[in-house]
């Protein structure tokens, strides 16, 4: 938190059908869902989630990520990094407050990789979901599914990832806690964070501009991995790979497919980051290894399904 | 128990180096090497097993394996089983004692599969290893790698599990506790039990007489076939498929190949089964999340990589 | 099973108030409610057991154990059983078949340490509950509370546990597992078992005639047994002591207390037994490391809460 | 983070006798030794820690805690927090580089508890231990004991814990995580937090200056707190209590002592802080299930064995 980014506070996907997607979104994975705003979309947050809404579901004619955002600590924080981005040489849009609903006012970028990112200082405070504010028990007792925590981050691939994490580093104080880097030292994949968090986001090189690979929930245990994958075999929902862990991060993993075939993961445990470690290196003829610990070699799916 | 077989005792594998070979089974696999006999096979046995051995191997030109041993009540039992084998048509063949070390005399048949089973009433008991009789504690603190308990039973390819089935089930009194059936009611696959377990052996039908798949050995958590799978991955060790579930048993588990190219598993829980039980049934159109309850597909490696 | 007997398969239970109890029972515990008999009994089971039920809740003015049963292989295994019960001098009742709903003929017995048993050889099935015999789910999605997995067995306070073990193995083919040894050599606690499982029933040496100390629920993991301690916390069950393990059987375990005083355990993992192994030995020094591993010492509740 | 202060680095305690102590950090914690200093003291660090070490062990005639030591982000940060400390009239004392081995210059102070902490920004980088800074394994094979994964935090007893949270907060950027709040509104006990970890130091009111309640270090799961537990138990090490769940930040524990009567406690898991974050308050009226979720009643030894 260099420049006073806190997190990432919300991700908005599009789906081609709003009632599929809620099975998935808060039927399957878990999440809380919030409430329908008047342009219909759809809002939810994982129960540990303080903030009124994370996760923002737009019915469209193609699946994909819309935007993602990050809170920052104050309007004061905004307005520097807002005057930051401009002076970098970015493309700066204000987004009036309320567009979407208990959320301020949001100053929105677009990536080198051709993603759009939003910093927003204000969302309304509804707490944590199902627990007190004093004396909280431990977890709600009525949650479904997977039981989702929080969204966690998102993995983008896109072209041009070493300006875009230029960016998020020198612009907004990110830290690069994870690199995949080839034989000529040029990154080909990127995992940044603004917190303890081995990556708030995550960029993987690739041509076509804006792809979405997947957004991600926290579960808090190897146990709960191996329950959302026999819920997705209950649930006969796609199955991209998994339960297994990440090289990178170390993460303990299974990805699914939402039914506009937006991928999804749940995810426990992973390596932790503090501002002075140095990024950790995987280089690119050990990807397979990276991406996938124990299988040690990449599915052609998981390289080229995105949305 | 019905007719006085306890349990799986022994397996004899034939593995192309003996170093290799205990690379894996005893630094790996984490079995307790016990001695090595006059004809140069290496005897082992998981930590919580009391009898002086369970594993044996043997370094020959092709893997696979030689003979899966039961151990029974009594000898009185034992000349009761073998004088059925006999009636029922069985060729039988008498081991002397002694041919394993610390084994008594063993009693050798051939099942429609082309395997051989021996039975056997008596194997030095040397204990627990590594925890004492009295006072013991819950676990030796010395124990390497994947810290195996118990070897736990064999899948077996080969012709005719119909008719192996029932001469185990009608001479020897194991029970069908999970099968695999297909469309015109022929059995795929059988999982049959002496005892508590979902299986002490299991068979799927194949036209190739005799053929190996994998020696299954018992974990005690979810955790630990986690962490077999980074082992497995750290050891550079060719890896199979896991960690998953299966649907048959629903035991949770990961597969891998010993460097002669023989299948190991090593897996935890699983659904467990009486004698008044019905077996519980798999239909060949679901055979694919019947073997893999996550991805419900099967691996062409699977079903074809045998020894 | 020597001499056919299969399994713990009923307990009949004294509770104060039966609506509280089905709270305990069916809510927190998460058994399935089967139905209410004419005597305003009511049955419940674990949801892995296939007979109709396993335990009997009966409203009465003092909390406690009615009777233990277990379900023997057939009627034939049933008379040779009586008959030899007769033999060794036990009074033996006759229960008709229908006393309890959907049970077959009940031959009861009273054990030297005051407890009443009884053997039955017949229990309409009616399959796990909510998962199919064909091609069966991992787990039902709908289970409550803890998700108990079925009725373990019952730990029994009384005297002369020396003449009770003496007759359930003799008589009725249980082996002795683990027991407690004074330094006299005489039992204080003695497991035994007619299966794989550590204990089926066990006995603690105690001057009063048939006191019941806890009636005990298998679960699968360490995980479910933390989810079930918080659970007793978030419905501020009185809470005995865990999560912890023993050193008897090294089972995982927590004891709390139903709405009437009855104690409560549920568990999961601890070791395997089988009939040619030897009995493990606590010596009652380490009597508080035998009952709880970690605390290693023994509080008074544990041993004079009994109903 | 918001004023540059990055993490709890170091912990400086008092042991009777070192070769005990030992017996208890390295081979029983798991902590890496790493070197002695010219004065006989000992350092050591869990694997998972980039700097040279985090606790440090000094043999002396009492235990209890020397300093406890936080990482900041640079030297420019430490001057201005030095200054911060000075105008807020704070007694600050300069330890020159050098005297803990590999550590840069330290400012200390006095909090109103009485307890002393340093600010450092440099320490010798000599990367996670075990593993790669470049494809790096999970984890290493080679850890001994508990294998504790990072030195986490320390919980203090002292006077004046509201003026010390002042001091924190307002100097040295900390956020309230979580407090005990008494029938008057006054704090109990205070948690807070640099990062993103629901307590990087806590305070519980105290008449006494300066104790030392418990150094507490990371576990990955549950099952190693188990673990952890069992190995308490195998080598006759003083259980305080565990394992069991904490109210406050919902971790999972074990506490247990060193030889020389200091506190020490690996847990699991917690809630997560952002520094937008609301603290979460528990009364004093809870304050049992706050401190152990499960038992919810203190033992008088929590409260009352300080070093």
């Amino acid at each position: 938190m260099k420049k006073g980014v806190i997190r990432p506070g919300h991700v908005q996907l599009r789906v081609l059908d709003m009632n599929e997607a809620l099975n998935h979104y808060r039927d399957l994975l878990g999440l809380i869902e919030v409430e329908t705003d008047s342009q219909g979309r759809v809002y939810l947050k994982g129960w540990t989630e303080v903030d009124k809404f994370s996760v923002v579901l737009r019915e469209a004619d193609a699946p994909g990520m819309d935007f993602m955002g990050f809170k920052v600590m104050s309007n004061a924080v905004l307005d520097q990094l807002q005057q930051a981005l401009v002076e970098y040489g970015c493309q700066v849009e204000e987004i009036p407050a309320g567009e979407l609903n208990g959320c301020g006012r949001r100053v929105r970028f677009e990536a080198p990789t051709g993603h759009l990112f939003e910093l927003y200082a204000e969302k309304e405070n509804t707490g944590k979901w199902g627990v007190s504010q004093v004396n909280p028990e431990a977890w709600p007792q009525d949650l479904k599914g997977m039981k989702a925590k929080r969204f966690d981050h998102c993995l983008l691939y896109g072209p041009n990832i070493e300006g875009t994490c230029a960016l998020f580093q020198e612009v907004l104080g990110f830290d690069l806690a994870e690199q995949v880097v080839d034989p000529d030292g040029k990154k080909a994949g990127a995992f940044i964070t603004a917190s303890m968090k081995a990556h708030d986001v995550a960029f993987i090189e690739c041509p076509d501009k804006g792809k979405f690979h997947h957004a991600s929930f926290f579960l808090e245990t190897w146990e709960e991995v191996l329950r959302a994958a026999d819920l997705i075999s209950m649930t006969n929902t796609s199955l991209d790979i998994g339960p297994t862990r990440h090289g990178l991060t170390h993460g303990k993993t299974i990805y699914f497919f939402d039914p506009s075939g937006n991928r999804t993961e749940v995810f426990c445990g992973g390596d932790y980051h503090y501002p002075d470690h140095e990024p950790v290196t995987w280089t690119t003829e050990q990807l397979g290894k990276a991406i996938f610990y124990h299988d040690r070699q990449l599915n052609e799916r998981f390289l080229t399904a995105l949305t």
